[in-house]
């Protein structure tokens, strides 16, 4: 990883780490068992890196971080529900969750559905109320709009859904693609468009190419976690090496080999770049965030 | 029931449905299964209460239904949404629901669990997108900002964890009352409010007395059904008879007997008729159904 990218990284995550905080309810306030889960589950943790995306790109902009503090935590509170509905018996049934007890372990299951409903209804009203944005009324309408679609049934919870039936089951390369674009995809694209509609007089042509970047970012980010499972040791990774395959879940090195996942990996950075090329040096963050997302080794 | 309000609730009942299968996405759709699970949970079914306050308040003030299908039906898609979660079996476990199985029931457990979050941001979306909203960009916000504040840890999702907590214990009436208060009591405010925040011009006392008048219909409709599950017979109330009681949870008749609660429903109807009398008789429905909430037999 690029030194200025790590320091940009870093001021980021401390960045975000307040905002989330002061944005969450206390715990001294009631119902207190439900917003101390808001909180467990929320803070201390996490790569942040769709906040990280919308500061970035922010920055490729010139729109200053205290004016992204808002659409960066609404985007993460989004996160953070569907991570601990995810974690839920019901679903993948986890135990750990950024090296913590998952929120249903950590506090009970009720209390963890009623924490991601809890979020997601935050994430919105911060869109809709927040003083930090400083966009129009319409200004926040569209961001609203366009994290409503990006987390909802044909967005990121429809992608969930569609990983839900493919287990066990033989996913065509478009097929996985799409499951991939829905799950995790939508809230990455999100999390930089909430930068572009942060800036009122934008060219559209300049929001488009940024949201090509996200797209393309979002699928590298899922191909290299495929190949990091196949190859990496356990060790490294963190969790047990090969989980995905024991699983029978659908992967790129399942259908690619794992040499044309790494090709399909380097070919979505290429891509991610090109659209990159209407800026200078402001949009080299984004360029490094690319490239440390296929060589990272965890 | 007066046959004004019987009319009413009528073509009230029927506008909502037709509404909302408009603004739900088409079982074609991908992923199939989950857009199923949105429709079964919301169609066909319900007294469409929260719709129905929503239109009524909007006739005494004047503005067209046709403004109001997207508010109304945000709302509705908030407690859809709440009643699917409420129903897991980590919740309340309930197989049944307006007479037909439940959705973790019909469906599983995890489609459920996903049909809920989809359901919650397809209510923001439709405030922040609907056509139908003639309401300025600002007008918008507000809506989003109530519902999100009457769903949210504070609001209705906050009432639920409250109440998980306080099955088995002795609540003192103002715990009771708080617990409903958020539970119910904040998304049937939202309702009324959402028609209040229509009205660009709107007097903010008026709204203040509407909004007071949903605090005091809020409540005696909860006293009510505490009252009728004392009361009513099995057949009647087409669940089984003392519920609340056997489940040790804190009922209006447990703490003020059942005389007392019936005051207490009568003063609450007073309270909600006071609040009218700026109005005249375009403010009947909403008389009419204060009336109708406490003298139902089921």
């Amino acid at each position: 990883m690029s030194n200025a990218l790590k320091d940009y990284l870093d001021f980021c995550q401390n960045r975000v780490e307040r905002a989330l905080d002061a944005r969450l309810p206390s715990e001294s306030i009631l119902p207190q068992k439900l917003h101390r889960a808001m909180r467990y589950s929320t803070l201390d943790g996490g790569k942040r890196m769709r906040p990280m995306l919308t500061y970035c790109t922010g920055k490729t902009l010139g729109i200053a971080p205290e004016a992204l503090d808002g659409p960066a935590c609404a985007v993460e509170f989004i996160h953070v529900y569907s991570l601990i509905h995810d974690d839920l018996p019901a679903m993948d049934d986890d135990d750990l969750r950024r090296g913590k007890a998952t929120c249903h372990v950590a506090f009970d299951e009720a209390t963890a559905i009623l924490t991601g409903d809890a979020l997601q209804a935050l994430a919105f009203e911060i869109l809709a109320n927040d003083p930090s944005i400083t966009a129009t009324a319409e200004g926040r309408l569209k961001m609203i709009i366009a994290l409503t679609k990006a987390s909802g049934s044909q967005g990121m919870v429809g992608g969930q859904a569609i990983d839900l039936e493919s287990v066990g089951t033989k996913l065509t390369l478009p097929e996985l693609e799409n499951m991939h674009i829905h799950k995790t995809g939508a809230l990455i694209r999100a999390s930089v468009n909430m930068a572009t509609l942060a800036k009122a007089d934008i060219d559209p042509d300049v929001a488009k190419k940024l949201d090509n970047y996200a797209k393309c970012i979002g699928l590298s980010f899922q191909v290299k976690d495929d190949i990091l499972d196949e190859e990496s040791d356990t060790a490294t990774l963190g969790k047990t090496q090969g989980k995905d395959q024991d699983n029978d879940k659908p992967t790129y090195p399942a259908l690619l080999g794992l040499a044309g996942a790494k090709q399909k990996a380097q070919e979505l950075h290429e891509q991610a770049l090109d659209n990159l090329n209407i800026f200078g040096s402001e949009a080299d963050l984004l360029r490094d965030l690319s490239l440390y997302i296929i060589q990272r080794d965890h």
